[in-house]
């Protein structure tokens, strides 16, 4: 497995890297960006890993320009990871139809309908492949990495956690698409990528997952605007995970409400470094 | 004189806007970005005000959305304006053939050569007309006002400066073309804008204008990334300004050559803190 480096740019002490590889999970090229903190630039020293998955449309680019967290990964020392949205440059009828399925939109689920089921297997490449890929390349600490992420992408985040217990010691998301299989998002993506039977969703869906979750206690902090037209608009429905969550004694949750905050970017860099610092308390803990 | 406020978005609890407005100095509709921290959103309190002038082929955008600026910003108290590029929805023959010149690419002069100068006026528009609007509009400090700028537009920090003893309180740039008269992007901007007379430019050349510059003393804070392509291209050359400033006992440099960055948003993104604080102790002294 060969990664070529597109570009590396000097940020906070640090370096911003973006990659390109080919992935075989995905069946395609991917390209993905790594922040390394001074720490691991300089002395090589490891360091814990934490992935931030993004949102719909986005690409890698969109958290590396826009969220300003390389100054708090830098202080703490975190390598950051963050891939893109979906498979590339393949070619599937109907997949550059619309903003929130297909290309941008890969919902971190591994399709299994055709012709979806060919490529878009995102959780597998960011859970398994891609890891693997970080930890041999770069200087990881091993058994310390968190992940975070945006709206599908905060989904993303979730549900890698809760289907891998103890894999990750820390998770946080911003404003996720909480419950999939009740919102008009998620509805569309999952009976695309995983077909009309919604019982086949429940293993995909964080609040399913959150009733059932029955393992390693976890803990989930759980990031929204109060301004976010997709909170009112019904798509995100934080609500429903939170009472999700209550009666279950393995799920921790901490959840914080921003008065006025809406679902852009610039919300996600008032309080990104909030979240990195949690991130590292509990990944050098 | 109306201002239309075309969006509002909460960010390190105060809010970023954007407005779009009727220019009389450059005879279009212009858009540019206000910053309001937290005192002059909640309290109305009188803030110093802080322009940035960005550089070849910006909007108002990319200094809102990549650079941070607005944590800093909050925890100083500064209104931060950043204005558009160049005249907009004109239509002058040429003006969308070059990144380097026309749209995107007004330098910050007062052009004197038709067709452009009909329009191309941004220097009484940053200097005169946005000031007045942003004073009429929000809640500022009399008499307290920042400038800075990235290439282009730190130049055009620069010579807005120069042009204007006593105006602004605080003057910095990130990678400035410091001596327009003397390489590609400048001559080109110079001719087409105020025509073959060199001896024209001098009074829109930060160098020229340092060499001569004779009033009230002034400090200048010129940040320089060593890893700049555009450095080692010859289009910057901070080295003719420090040199015409030298003799000079009017005008104090400040200068930090950052090692290993580049011309981008993330080396802007890495400092932009700390010119903030030189402007705030400044504005607030």
């Amino acid at each position: 497995m060969t990664l070529e480096l597109v570009s590396t740019t000097k940020s906070f002490e640090g370096e911003q890297r973006v990659y390109k590889h080919r992935s075989n999970v995905l069946d395609c090229d991917m390209t993905f960006a790594v922040y390394l903190p001074p720490a691991a630039v300089e002395d090589k020293v490891e360091c814990p890993v934490l992935y931030f998955l993004s949102g719909l449309t986005c690409t890698h680019e969109n958290f590396i320009q826009k969220s300003g967290f390389q100054a708090t990964a830098a202080k703490h020392g975190l390598i950051v990871v963050n891939p893109d949205t979906s498979p590339r440059g393949i070619d599937i009828p109907g997949q550059d139809d619309a903003y929130d399925f297909g290309s941008g939109a890969g919902f971190y689920v591994d399709a299994t309908e055709a012709p979806w089921s060919k490529h878009y297997k995102m959780y597998s490449y960011v859970t398994q492949e891609l890891p693997a890929i970080i930890k041999a390349n770069f200087p990881t600490l091993a058994g310390k990495q968190g992940i975070f992420g945006h709206s599908m992408g905060g989904h993303g985040a979730l549900i890698c956690a809760l289907k891998n217990p103890g894999l990750y010691q820390s998770v946080s998301a911003f404003a996720p698409i909480a419950n999939p299989s009740e919102c008009p998002w998620g509805q569309k993506a999952f009976n695309g990528y995983l077909g009309a039977n919604t019982t086949d969703w429940e293993q995909w869906d964080a609040t399913s997952l959150v009733s059932k979750y029955a393992s390693t206690p976890q803990e989930l902090f759980i990031d929204q605007g109060s301004a976010d037209n997709f909170l009112t608009g019904k798509q995100l429905q934080p609500e429903k995970l939170l009472a999700a969550a209550a009666p279950n004694d393995h799920i921790q949750t901490i959840f914080k409400q921003r008065d006025g905050y809406d679902h852009s970017y610039f919300y996600i860099a008032t309080f990104v470094a909030e979240h990195i610092a949690y991130h590292a308390k509990l990944l050098k803990a």
